[in-house]
């Protein structure tokens, strides 16, 4: 942590500070320049909370160096995490993981046509939602319960394993019984209980970017998880929103090498809640590949014109196979 | 809903968008332009979900006129709406109501304390966090229900009412036996679960808006409540994510009069979470009440510096009355 | 400037950035700590181009202390600038100034006629567009040089001096001769070539602050002028650009006290530009003087349904003379 | 346009907005719908100025259906433009043209080496700039007029065309003479009079997107130039502003493959300013291509740790012959 103070402040503040510093149990060094002195702390472990210096008279700015994660940080493991889920591995040298199927699980019947046309195309793993999370309540809600069972058995029937997102803790136990993997949705990225409960469990775990989370806030909401044991975590990067609006959100595909620099954890990318419009999937993905994301999830639906959520950006299946070829060639020459 | 057809769209096209709109049971007029067609769709009650033509050739864009919500709108509600809660009312006609009290409860004395020393100063409710929202799990995350017992205490001994945030809906129900009121924080705005379960007890609830929720999600969360039958909502307006980052968050001060406008529901702010700067609380919470906040909730900590959470934020017991004589010199010419 | 750097950089990486350091003629302080070593960098006065280091192995972060600007700095220049412009004076202990009058200068008669209803209701100085930035090239540009004249005779007639924006270096001349104060628009705000010539004249100057500028940009901005030798700048807050589109743009108020704190220079608020809507503009303007602003810029039309340009979010006469009354009012708080 | 009117709005309030449609020369066509009535505005020939409609008691909301531009969209230009500059061709059909050269030319051998070591890597032209905007007066400003002959010098000696940005207007006539193109930066996107004028030359042109401008603000600004008869314009997306701070500003690729159907204009990507980071640049140029874009402009340094501006972006001669093997064996595949 650096304290930089103001320009004129006085000594006896400089002193005050350093020692409200002292009295948190941690080393403070002066560092006096041309045009104002600014104060380094030493001999913390992490990020120390601020609140007592802030606003000590004379201080303008608390610069902090630690980051309030440490788990998930590249910096205290060096190596590249390969998380292995539903028999399918996510990570480095590992080749890119295919995610494909529905929004949402819609009836029996087109949850096993979806399985079988992803599959068809080389997907290697199905998605669809039994619980949705809606803007309004006068919108489809998911199947719930019954979803979760026509997702396994289309997983079953085409051999893919199966990922759903989990909206509550109590459905937590549930939907283990029936997913390989459990997906948290942008909007619950700082549902800190939820990441709790998910950490306690061994299970593995995608998790997306909030809407307006920073990396580091990305980063510290995976800590939660890791925090309480659960090493098999996948990040997600699925746009954030900014002030253009021609796109859902705007998919900012620079995180992906940032964040394999910076965390030892996969990340995959969903280009179609970031784009939000069909003929923008398929370049987005491929783009996804080529900055090095381990992974793609895509939303693919029998026939999307009759989706009932999120049927504009949702691929149909000849949409899916040209796709899938064409990420076949890029794998061939990345 | 009108749908905008490119310029070179067929006759053929047309035609098929009206019928894709018929199938919907729903009527489509189309209206011939000089340099594009549009095609009006009526008929429809509330919000339509486009998904099935959003896509179709020759579409260039989908325009809802319909919102995700309706309960909370004035538009069919148009008397504005009083809400009580804990003996104090919120809403047009009432004197503003201020919220005030330290960011998280730390101890039974430090509550006490606050609790007096708001009490003293004229506030009619107090605030305090039991249970923590962290973007880090290494910070401190609240006392938990301990908290809450001290919270209730203190608000008895000052003879306030108390609001606290609950995070999961496991805790409702305890939180119920000690709160006056709910808060439903800014990061779990979309957590719809959760919204769904505090709309189904009786209880007044504070919802905040999310760090970058638009105001037209802000007012569809709270249609979430009032469609499971609780209408007892106050909104609360802390301050938005956006590129500037000298302040924590950008506090959207014309959203106060906007939403007084579009919902019966009465609005407060927090300037406190929205600056997080301590000499921008008495400022922005004078500029609150002059574009008609039906309340503030402001952070006061008997000892600001030795804070665990948000100290550089909270007012201290001086500066909280300075501001409430400020306040009700306002309150005199409004 | 603090250079942060890896947990596992090396003894002789920190050696060979205390090198690149040293090669700059400025001192590197390697100050160790638990996690990492961090390296202070002194001896420097003002910003360092951090280019030569930033990108060294082992490097982590560079965190600037010094800002790009120190003119327009009340670290540098502690007390509060007063600028007088057109007869007018900005600044602490000055009445806050009223500048009003319409959008664009579309006529002889509709200038009169505003800006006699301006001064009739109160106002101190009159604004009117000869030169418009719009959006697209197909909507109207303003008058030109004919509008500065008719802009020019109003303010005679009512007995105000007069400010109008200046989009191009050409026009300097000619506009300073017509003018009492130049503004620069928010789309110009980075136009450095336009501030610096600004900066040659002894002329007063009133900055808008981009669409998506930092504070540290728009102080920035400001630097520009001064550092050619002009003190006489205005700030202007006018609403920067978020992901909400409910408003046209938000009106991030806290910078007024904000920016009070960090820069001597006075500062005002547009609530016009920013919120884009008639119904928003009283309450903000009445918040913009209660946050501290020295001064209000808003658009006022004879008669707005009928105006070129920005019609709906300008005053008519009646609204105009009560937000004067109500400021009034306030003023007598303040 | 579509206006749409309060639930509940009166039928004189329709008939009123119907009248104040006609009197502006157009057609009015009330929808009415089971919650509200819209009026459709037939007949206007572009966009249309909603300000005398936008406030009239009973309307909730103006929709506009017509953009601000028209010369540069797709809708009205269906066949791609190719835009030839400097003996080179951007466009579709052409391979992706690379841009290449220092962010700022700083001295004669400076220039020469980086052209040679360009060239040698197979770039089709060079860039640097002589006229550099930089967000503070005391950071260095380019050489300019001397730095405008060393570019042209490196640029013949290595066989290449060069291009420029070009800051205000007095300049234009000199740049020309020059270079092969100008570049008009991301902070000009809105000096509207800089785009007229450049409009008014035969002469190629490369507009860079602002920071916060959306794409329709992005293609009104081409349509500024086209509008003047110059058509020789290539559209350069380079990042946006985001909340993000991680990266210098956050790339939307997304607006490529967006851009390309809604213009006939060819579109290029600048990672090095998008990112701000080297290690992002090759991994976001790649990505450029696969996405569709014409062209990729790259800052490239021969010693990018002694650069007098953005060095910690540019890459060095190694980084940019390795990014160019990569490229040429992407477009072996596209």
């Amino acid at each position: 942590m650096l304290i930089v103070m103001d320009h004129a402040a006085t000594e006896a503040q400089v002193a005050a500070v350093a020692a409200a510093v002292k009295a948190m149990g941690l080393v403070a060094q002066p560092i006096p320049g041309s045009e104002r002195t600014a104060i380094g702390v030493l001999g913390n472990e992490g990020y120390v909370d601020d609140s007592s210096i802030r606003d000590l008279p004379g201080v303008r700015e608390v610069i902090h160096v630690s980051k309030p994660y440490k788990l998930v940080s590249r910096d205290f493991h060096p190596e590249a995490s390969v998380v292995e889920a539903g028999g399918v591995r996510f990570g480095n040298g590992q080749p890119p993981v295919i995610i494909a199927g529905p929004c949402s699980v819609e009836s029996e019947t087109q949850m096993l046509a979806a399985a079988h046309l992803v599959k068809a195309a080389g997907a290697h793993m199905l998605r669809g939602g039994a619980f949705k999370p809606r803007t309004g309540p006068h919108s489809f809600q998911g199947l719930g319960y019954e979803g979760l069972k026509y997702l396994r058995q289309a997983g079953d029937a085409a051999g893919l394993p199966v990922i759903t997102e989990v909206m509550r803790i109590e459905q937590l136990e549930t939907v283990c019984r029936y997913a390989d993997v459990l997906q948290i949705g942008a909007r619950n990225m700082q549902n800190f209980d939820l990441l709790k409960e998910v950490g306690k469990l061994g299970f593995p775990v995608l998790l997306k970017r909030g809407m307006s989370a920073t990396i580091e806030e990305f980063l510290s909401a995976a800590e939660y998880i890791l925090a309480e044991g659960n090493e098999r975590v996948i990040l997600c990067e699925r746009g954030i929103r900014t002030f253009e609006r021609a796109t859902r959100n705007t998919l900012d595909l620079s995180v992906v090498p940032l964040v394999r620099g910076m965390s030892h954890l996969p990340i995959i990318v969903d280009p179609s809640h970031a784009t939000g419009k069909r003929s923008l999937v398929a370049p987005m993905a491929k783009a996804a590949l080529v900055v090095g994301a381990h992974g793609i999830m895509v939303e693919v639906h029998p026939d999307p014109e009759k989706a009932l959520c999120d049927g504009a950006q949702s691929l149909d299946g000849a949409g899916f196979s040209k796709l899938m070829a064409e990420l076949n060639v890029l794998r061939g020459i990345l």
